[in-house]
């Protein structure tokens, strides 16, 4: 079953879902700066576009280009900036 | 603007944007079989699972993985077969 979800007065959005027992979210950041807290860890992989980011603790943002990951530890956050509509998978890990 | 599509009863569900003019979704397939129409044509690329795909008037499905796309033509249509949640972004050309 997929779940639409909705943050940032609707500039950020996903469809949710799981497959083997793995959460996966695939979304859309649109123009702006973000900051998401982490519960799990994070894989997000941008697939369209382009996203600055910020892992908590970082002094500065860094660019990950269509077909770049990172990961994000569990227990914290991070910063996007994205000066265009910019969509991703998350994988929680 | 982001916004949020949903077909099938809610078993593909996607989010769109547009940026430099060029309208995207990405979205979730749940488990099925499901028949898309066309308007203009799409590139269709698998982000996370896989799908099987029959584009109108092939005579089989062929097996698309994460990391492959297929295009089908403007006016036409293709059906698609997942048999776990599968992620996509679809590019309309």
């Amino acid at each position: 079953m997929l779940q639409h979800n909705t943050y940032f007065d609707g500039k950020v959005q996903s469809v949710g879902f799981e497959r083997n027992g793995r959460r996966t979210t695939v979304g859309v950041i649109d123009v702006g700066e973000f900051h998401f807290g982490t519960g799990a860890p994070e894989r997000m992989t941008v697939v369209s576009g382009e996203l600055g980011v910020r892992v908590d603790g970082a002094a500065a943002f860094q660019a990950y280009p269509a077909g770049t990951s990172f990961e994000v530890p569990g227990n914290s956050g991070f910063d996007v900036r994205a000066s265009a509509p910019t969509a991703y998978v998350c994988e929680f890990l």
